[in-house]
């Protein structure tokens, strides 16, 4: 039960926290209940989320089955915390994510468990990627958010995170991404660099990339980019990761964001969705010729969180068919439509619409950047949580769950199109 | 229930997890069910845990208060998931912690929620302490261990793990612990690297340490040493940073190791047991004077773990009264007075005691330093699980439960000694 | 007088020397004279030097002028060696060095007295934009050069030489130069990764740039790309540090290269032809609003070489009217002619021309790239001394002394069309 | 001549020089002429030279011989810049070194021509160490001075200088020299680092240090200390790098500092006066299975500086008997009995004497610091040039020239004494 003194204990967060916090100043709200693609304010007051976690609810607010499975394994006592010692529901997750998720698309890889977060994971695979090639260089892409950690930090593209670190972030290079420059060259010129000896390029380990820039703006590669992007790594024997832990799991219509375009990444990560239920998870997937780590030579206290472990396990029950793949496709189109009428419609906003599946921005245009963040609050108000992304903070970002009915879909996008009207009537 | 397939299924891991995975091969077997202080694996065979999860289960496995309130909230549909938004058992987390853990040690910290593993605690920690200061270089310690991602690493000691970089770990200078010399000059030689300006010693931002190193060998720092330690950092307007991840919560005795000694860290690294249950979080304690985060400069998808909050906020309850803190004291005496027994019963193995409260080992001696793994697997066949610890993996190190009842902690004390027996019987 | 021996002791340098030597593998004769534009070697056989010291004998060899001021100076028991204390032909060269360089062309910089070598002037250039700006960056250009030590390693492009360092080399990003490119958007490049907050471009302390990359293969930036690069310094308050070591002292038929575009660096590097007859000598000139060095803050044994002062301040007589000027550019067009004719002549070769005033390139087209080693081969047996850059040592470099007379000049052009037609012959 | 103006020009220096000006704010007087030990202003005052040029004019200033084979040389248009091609007087010093140096002292090493600086030598060692070992870090020690460039100053332990470079330096760590710390157990502390593999110093590629430390305060190491540092090396296959750019070419005695200890280094750095005449000059000396080097991967364009390559050969001559070599010796008896009897009798200064050979320093006990700087200030009054050393320049520091003679010495060390008396009775 819900307080009096909960509702209003903001306060709480600006007395006890840290200046750092940031959503409880987006969403200045209490929040204590959620349900698939809803979510509830002490005051009872309901917002449909298209945010999902930053995409760590693709499944939804509380999964009932994977709801069921949880409990069930807390009250027969299964182990909680296990490091990576051997556990039944680890063993099953295996089983299970070599049979429904790398069998059927032949794909072959060494699972890891890198610790629970997505920064664990792209640390991870740094670290293997230098480890197999005895390179120390690698190539990000402008925009490109890969976490907080130092490592994570060095191939992150956001220049205010960056200064955060306190120290000159190095052995990394950002090469353009294919939406960086109006007159996209930015293969020729990533190919320049890789054979012009003299270019100061130093030869890298690996190429890191997001196939869809989440937090850098909404912004899709091409299938044709991400192959060319292959073929470099092939020709240098650089290493392909693919950090997938934003637009994985299913985010963009398929459960590897990849797939479509045809390319095997080296190394896969994964987190955020992967744990199902909002459960801290992630893993890191390696081809088994790079799998050439010594035990324990990367370690970490939450490897086994075997309660993420059991809903992870049950959310693969999603990709045994193709009712999931068929609906995010489905509903994607309905979103990509009505992101591109609203931008013809407010042309004002002077925007454009980006993205792919259930990642799809709008991106206001030159001197109308700040209309995001305005049109973002106005939605918060009339009861939808999205958020903004990209540089300036100028996209409009929708991520909402991949379970949302169309009902939900719909209410959602008509809450933004008022807000944006609202705005752009002030 | 467990099959006999699941029984067998250690090849599971063999088959489908990295080479990186290590634990599944200390402790070859397959688990399934904890309970307190007990762990069974799938055959039905009862183990005694000296372990507790690297000390990430100091209230001893799936504590039931705590699965009470995980289970009850989960059942209500609260927000699993919820990045830092503000959450009511968000809130009463950081009011309980500061009601019952910070003012009665009069203690003044802003909580940061830095992502739910000791190293994104320590990277948070080593941020905003080059921030305060804008100087780059930490002074870690000898032997010292703060995880795995690249910011971590460079102050972390071992040379396995560091190798495991691929790149050089730079902006860090290990210097001497307490204990990492025969002949203890630690300290005069740290100020001698301050004070002379000609030592090649950059002005560090801050000294990070453990005052028990756990992973580097169960070494103790003393208080005197800590206190000068403080000193030093005062005069040279260095910023202490107690990783406390291992050591904290209760684990030496008191809730933070650092207690006994009188000093007053700027920041204070936690997590593992913080979360109560076993499940991923993390806090950083700072100074409100130097909480100078720009909001959401730090950030991460699993801040905010509502169910390890939920967890963590009922584990607090221990520490409303000194039931668990006398109860430590006492019991660490038990064990030490063991182990001191143990080392002078067996003096081939010319080993040494070390540590403080729950953190104790047996160091064995030069050229004895293989018997440790082999007394660690002698146990595990004897259903104790414990492992070794120190730069060699010469230290049996004893890092049971908190809540360990008497019965139990002699029971296994005497697995220990029979295995020692056996042992050096072969 | 040399004797047989000496004529055969090619070996001397197999034997005692370190395998790192370089042109006596290019030019595998003794040599023991020069005056001028001409070399001979032990055998007397004379040699038309294309070559001028990489660009260290802008005057020719053995000057008379400066040669008479040397050895009066010696004669005299002038100080040879007097690291930076204060000598009267220092103070001579400070005031004719302001007087017949600086005031006419109204510039205002401190000299700075770096160590006697182009990498010392460097690497104090990078120090000193560090320190006024407070940021650790450095943009350099593809195929830049600028020295063998590790800040000036840092910011040079050649990977075989970045190799060398034998550690990550860092706090520098390269950027395309104007030529980089065959569709040149090298600005709105750069202009993109400055703007875009989300690049990963860390704001830089400076830019760094040779306005004609010699090593990197001759290539020219136009005036108004220089005039560009100039405007972004001063919007992002970036220094302009232009290494004028080898492009300057009127290599380009100005003093400095950068006076026809009419930008004014914040800082200039000098070496090479400063010292006038080949000994080492470097100035750095620096804005007086940076010029915050602390004294002493960087220093050096060989900051006061007096010999070279003596032939510098000698050698600054050529500008103290347009003499020398007038005929680089006369002679600059014979070269440009001549060279432009020899690629129209030789279409097999698929080259091209580059550069501007005396730094003048034939560039071997693609799959033809190994001919201007071939090339400078065989213009070395015929007695032309010439040598190749760029990234593939595809381009044949002209840099002749510019008090080279025109038979001189014709002479060695001829001889070189020889060597093409020869080369292609075969 | 000298004129009227010119006696007065200091301020030529205050107007046109950048302010990291130094020795012309020591020694504030306009100097024009030298020979031998001595030294004259413009105001023909004569000046005995205590400084020789730290280190670089162990000949003495303007040797005859050198002088006169310089001008010879001159004369006869010799060349005089050649970069590294083959000379015949490059060749002759080639030959001399090997007969009159290295063959007697039974020392095989490769000669390399890193550019004409000390600072050029020691990044050439410290990139052919790594290359060599494929290792990156670099134990360099307390108050070692390498020199101003990134590499070199990475090693360098002088605080001043190392904020100078404005970036983090590393890949190296500073460890404790003998004379370090009062209670030496600089070995036993090394030999932990580097047996302890949890403790944080990652593996070198090298050792690097300097016998006897001029700029750190005339330290100087014992042999027992050296040869335990060479073992160091071979059980941990580090590569010893001795820097003898000061202490070397007979300042301690012996043409290398290292001799009377019996190591070998596998690498040894030469400048300062391997030049003879004060000419810009370095040698980095390689034993010949480490030589490995790509042909050009370090080059420069003053490694031919052939002006000085004629004064080395000829300095070359004073190591061909012993009579140099004895009267070092037996000066620098008189030179440690006349400090040590200062010491004495001057026990306000709470000093000590410390050194080796030629490197001999007062060093200025606690409280007393200043002392130093007052001393050097008087003695320049009386016609005395001398310099202070150590971190706080609490060292009077004797460096002056091999060459001279009993008269100039006694009377320099008599000034020398009055000038303390003179400090001391104020």
């Amino acid at each position: 039960m819900v307080t009096t003194k909960e509702k209003n204990s903001m306060e709480t967060f600006e007395k006890h926290e840290s200046q750092v916090r940031s959503y409880s100043r987006s969403f200045p709200k209490m929040f204590n209940k959620a349900k698939g693609h809803k979510i509830w304010d002490t005051d009872g007051k309901e917002y449909i989320d298209f945010f999902a976690g930053a995409g760590a609810l693709n499944y939804g607010h509380n999964d009932d089955k994977m709801k069921e499975k949880i409990v069930e394994y807390i009250m027969e006592d299964g182990i909680s915390h296990s490091l990576d010692m051997g556990t039944v529901v680890r063993a099953k997750f295996l089983e299970k994510f070599s049979e429904v998720i790398l069998k059927p698309r032949k794909l072959d890889y060494k699972v890891m468990f890198p610790g629970p977060t997505g920064t664990n994971t792209v640390e991870s695979a740094l670290k293997i990627a230098r480890k197999v090639t005895g390179r120390t260089n690698i190539i990000s892409f402008t925009n490109a958010f890969h976490g907080m950690t130092l490592g994570s930090l060095s191939v992150t593209g956001n220049s205010f995170n960056r200064d955060g670190a306190g120290v000159p972030l190095n052995n990394t290079v950002p090469m353009p991404y294919e939406t960086f420059m109006d007159d996209d060259n930015s293969l020729d010129f990533l190919k320049s660099y890789l054979s012009d000896t003299g270019s100061g390029l130093d030869l890298p380990a690996a190429i890191i990339l997001e196939t869809v820039q989440g937090e850098g703006g909404i912004n899709a590669a091409s299938f044709e980019w991400l192959q060319e992007i292959e073929k470099l790594c092939r020709r240098y024997d650089m290493l392909l990761i693919v950090d997938d832990v934003q637009a994985g799991c299913g985010r963009t219509g398929t459960f590897f964001s990849f797939e479509p375009a045809g390319v095997k990444p080296d190394i896969v990560c994964l987190s955020k969705s992967i744990g199902g239920y909002g459960l801290p998870m992630a893993i890191t997937l390696i081809k088994p010729e790079h799998d050439i780590w010594e035990p324990g030579e990367h370690n970490g206290t939450f490897r086994g969180n075997n309660m993420a472990i059991v809903a992870a396990t049950e959310a693969l029950t999603y990709w045994e068919n193709d009712k999931l793949a068929n609906s995010i496709q489905e509903k994607s189109k309905v979103i990509k439509t009505r992101f591109e009428k609203i931008v013809k419609d407010y042309p004002e906003l002077n925007a454009t619409t980006r993205g792919r599946g259930f990642m799809r921005g709008i991106a206001c245009g030159e001197g109308k950047e700040d209309y995001a963040g305005k049109i973002c609050e106005k939605a918060f108000e009339k009861g939808l949580i999205i958020e903004t992304a990209g540089p300036s903070g100028e996209v409009v970002k929708f991520l909402g769950p991949l379970t949302i009915d169309n009902e939900g879909l719909n209410k959602g996008l008509d809450i933004l199109e008022e807000a944006i009207e609202e705005v752009l009537n002030n």
